[in-house]
């Protein structure tokens, strides 16, 4: 079965691989797109993994700023080296999760980020909830837990939905810029200013 | 005797005082120039005085970046009306400040933001450094409140000399500005991260 060139470009896109290994993945599963998709992202994710213990100090401070100066966003990224964070792949990668952060209002960057009082205020705040409509203890648990999820969700920047492509997460997109870009990168720290909130 | 001109611009400058207004006050003392600028500044103090009790919500969010992205700065100055926050005098008031946080690194914006512990903190190094040099007990008192005042001047914003002019501290800018624009202002919060660092 003949590959097309068009998903081919998808697979680097969303899995970040090289144009060869995403021929022959294609070709090797018959163009089965979703089975050499789910092959390319498991081979990058391991790839990834080595590289993530790799010391990343270089890279770059974005800014974006929204409406006038009504909201402002601040963003590190981290990198191994400053050429990589001189690369035109990089650069739009830290435009891309400010403007993530400027649309999508993350707390934390990741989930290891949340303090333990905010997760035990959270699962109180569900569990007092649930039981005030009366279900029963086992259900209460297993409500608890999925809106603990979507809270996780929604305030760690690395698990939101990309605003660009929800079907990937924003940890996706670093996955993806890690195999691009061959080092670790890093979201090292945000801020976010509204005027007059607080 | 005649006033000139330029001692009239020189005092609007610095005090925010309108021309009429510097005029005046320069004839009545006969041209001096210093005793002018003191009468004028008490006058914009008792008048920013009035106005810092008024809430300011509107204003803007500043960013500066420096060095291709290796240093970033963002900023929220308040005002009281959206339409004195699109004044260019009121924008390059926000960029002056951002550029100020840049070059300088305060860690808060007045000294009512330093957390009590850090205070007490460095008083004991300040004393132990100047007890280890065998200061009697009332000279290290002296010294420790000293090094204190600088140690203020250094990490507030509000303290800091300006860096386009260092005439000025930080304060006075936002004086000058309060006077010419007739609205209370404040410094809400800023934030700078540098590449790397911590």
């Amino acid at each position: 079965m003949a590959t097309s060139a068009e998903q081919i470009k998808k697979l680097r896109e969303l899995t970040g691989a090289g144009v060869l290994d995403a021929k022959r993945t294609l070709e090797e599963h018959n163009g089965d797109f979703d089975k050499a998709l789910a092959i390319l992202k498991e081979k990058g994710m391991k790839a990834a993994a080595k590289r993530t213990e790799r010391v990343a100090k270089q890279g770059l401070v974005e800014t974006y700023v929204h409406a006038g100066g009504k909201m402002g966003v601040m963003v590190e990224i981290n990198c191994e080296t400053d050429f990589v964070a001189r690369t035109q792949e990089f650069q739009e990668l830290a435009h891309n999760l400010a403007l993530q952060i400027a649309a999508s209002n993350p707390k934390y960057v990741s989930q290891a980020d949340i303090p333990v009082n905010v997760i035990e205020e959270q699962k109180k705040v569900f569990a007092d909830a649930a039981a005030a409509e009366g279900k029963p203890a086992h259900i209460v648990e297993k409500i608890v837990q999925g809106k603990l999820e979507s809270f996780y969700k929604k305030s760690c920047l690395l698990l939101q939905p990309f605003v660009r492509d929800d079907k990937m997460a924003v940890s996706d997109l670093i996955q993806v810029a890690i195999a691009k870009l061959g080092e670790n990168i890093v979201i090292r720290r945000f801020t976010r200013f509204e005027l007059g909130e607080g």
